[in-house]
């Protein structure tokens, strides 16, 4: 994930007060009129991300970036796509240049389809698929669509960011479920059904979870189901890297569980293609995919057709297996260095993640606070992210932070282990 | 409620006793138990547009198509487009693929705002500019961070559809003011600012109006600006069409005259480089422009970098001006021909706008329900939209229709307003 700098206001003020522009000092009397602000109820308390200083950091090279979420660079097929733009300039420049349906290129929307049938037995009656502008957007508008504000969405804690503040952004309440080896504590998930009131879905990346790259087991996934049956909620299922396994077996996803429509299940080609283009897809039952066709057209009309027609014809020519493990090997291989650098250089106190696929493994101190620990780690050059980020619950400290392999360079892996180390190990 | 497309439902029923699918017929015996979705007050009222019928008709290439709302192909600077989209992928691909920085390219972002301050005199203190996912992200954005759910938004009557459903799908209440032939209702606006409760914001598309073509008088926009101030409302101006004038004198937008941050101004590259990119923006005051960054952030992380790439190089290497100066070539010839053509055909009680720029006119006959001609035009096989769909009070009839110049052929032109003229000629 990216985040943003907001540094901006302050400066912009000071340059108000300089006067170095004509511009600027010609109104500068009227520096102090600006109208009040009333923001929405839903976004008058979201800000900028606490830990910017953090993402910030990610620009600066001499920073070694474990904080980010970024695929390898390594991982952008940049011949072939280069090849198949210049295809669709010289032969179908129109239709990758004007409006387009909001459903998405129909093409994709049929491969994504098959793929998601072939791969991972997902797609009963009545479900259909449409393409988003990147998973993200599927995260936001499905809780759009179903959520009105005070209702509660269950969200493993820790989780996805993004998700969380989408979520937010509707003026939802959130209520974290603590996460363990094989996934959500069950217990408390169904008490949370029970207790919360207007539950209208349950958030899950059951798969190389993102921050602790934890995999739900298949009991899990069949007792999150069954407790959505139960209370009668949605399951949303955030799948962004579940291609990108390297070690251990294939576990079915929820939605391949689903019988009675009631999965909703988001993925996208962020990880596997290029997460700049900005294409993701949920499918769902119809009726659900209908109402976000309804909102995504009111949200951006649609996504970016010139890259969906790139992607429609990616997986036409050359298919995406062949890619998919290259990129599986490459994360096999940095997530291999990273773990056996922190076998060597950790003390036996500090509790790791062994993924089995994904970007992320999540490392525990007991007893420290994690906030202090990123901080510290910046000031000798690692940027990680602090678990507090990842709460449901705003605010909340935790002892872990995650760690990301697959953007930095092996060199970077090691080098960044090894400056963690003596933070970690002496507190 | 659950509902399906019967067909559809019932060609499932077949497949599952067919047996033909193992995956299905495994299933089968859980047919009936689908859940029931309840969705938000928000959406659930919300379905895709009553004349779905007539934008279907847009795909049949033997229906004339007044009712698109697309840019001409002509327009699009394909063979350059193509040379840059070459020079991304050799020299700049991994920043063309990885996730960016959600404000927008940097680059762009100082050359949209260059050319606001030259081109439209836009850009006051503390105005910051924001790349969306299309000018449509930047009117849904601002109305999600400005807006409650019962908030009331002013619209002009009729308006832009794709605002006022993005308006609704925040549970916003709309209060359409009427336009006149030099725009809105001044004294209407100022009842509308009185009588309504919670007003946060007036939306107007003050250049080369959607759908009606009008532009809007400088004596108006400051009256607009003036009630704004008086209420202490936000005004959003939309102003897609600007840089399409083919006629008449330059008119300063209205966030030109804002001297206490309280305009909004939203447009895009839709109508001069390519609709089907994506790419558009918002520039306004910055800690409006911040709430929106979070609220962009969570909804689709960034817009499509390499498109913005492409867009900032374009500029950079061949500016705008010559490009636009050939699209607005090609819309006056465009709308003199349907001008003069509807001049020798209609009947002297049709009335119509004469637009001096943007790609819509509008067509009034007085007395007649426009849904009605809407549908006997399709008949003969020419797409207009009628006038109700453009109307902030659902379901309002109108006499009017939009009919769109830049889309069809010269020969489609010509063709489509005989086939219009007796039909309305005779009622």
């Amino acid at each position: 994930m990216v985040f943003f700098h907001q540094n901006q206001w302050n400066n912009q003020q000071n340059e108000n007060y300089s006067g170095g522009s004509k511009f600027i000092s010609a109104k500068a009397g009227k520096l102090f009129n600006f109208m009040n602000y009333n923001f929405s109820d839903k976004v008058k308390d979201m800000r900028p991300s606490a830990i910017r200083e953090i993402f910030k950091s990610l620009t600066d090279p001499s920073v070694i970036a474990f904080a980010a979420g970024n695929p390898s660079e390594l991982s952008f097929p940049v011949e072939k796509m280069k090849n198949i733009a210049e295809e669709i300039f010289l032969n179908r420049s129109t239709e990758a240049l004007q409006y387009s349906i909001t459903e998405g290129y129909p093409s994709l929307r049929k491969q994504i389809t098959s793929r998601l049938k072939e791969r991972f037995s997902i797609g009963i009656e009545n479900d259909s698929v449409i393409v988003t502008t990147g998973g993200q957007q599927g995260i936001d508008l499905t809780a759009k669509v179903l959520c009105n504000e005070g209702d509660t969405i269950i969200c493993e804690n820790p989780s996805f960011i993004g998700a969380l503040n989408a979520f937010r952004s509707y003026n939802t309440r959130l209520a974290g479920v603590d996460m363990e080896d094989d996934g959500i504590n069950i217990t408390m998930l169904e008490n949370a059904l029970k207790t919360h009131k207007n539950v209208k879905m349950i958030y899950v990346i059951p798969t190389f979870h993102n921050p602790s790259g934890i995999t739900t087991s298949l009991e899990k996934r069949k007792a999150i189901l069954e407790l959505a049956k139960k209370y009668d909620v949605v399951i949303l299922e955030d799948n962004p890297y579940g291609e990108l396994r390297f070690s251990g077996e294939e576990i079915p996803t929820i939605k391949s569980l689903d019988t009675d429509g009631r999965v909703v299940y988001c993925s996208s080609f962020s990880k596997i293609l290029s997460a700049g283009m900005r294409v993701g897809f949920l499918c769902g039952p119809n009726s659900i995919i209908q109402k976000v066709v309804v909102a995504k057209q009111v949200n951006d009309v649609h996504t970016n057709i010139f890259f969906q027609m790139l992607v429609s014809s990616f997986i036409d020519i050359y298919g995406l297996d062949e890619h998919i493990s290259s990129i599986r090997g490459l994360y096999r291989k940095k997530s291999s260095l990273m773990l056996s650098r922190m076998d060597e250089k950790f003390d036996k106190k500090i509790k790791y993640t062994r993924p089995e696929g994904g970007l992320f493994l999540w490392v525990t101190v007991p007893g420290c606070d994690a906030d202090e620990i990123a901080k510290t780690a910046l000031g000798y050059k690692v940027a990680v992210v602090p678990g507090s980020t990842f709460s449901p619950e705003q605010g909340k400290k935790s002892s872990s932070f995650r760690l990301n392999y697959s953007y930095p360079s092996d060199r970077q892996i090691t080098d960044g282990i090894d400056r963690l180390a003596p933070i970690i190990n002496n507190i």
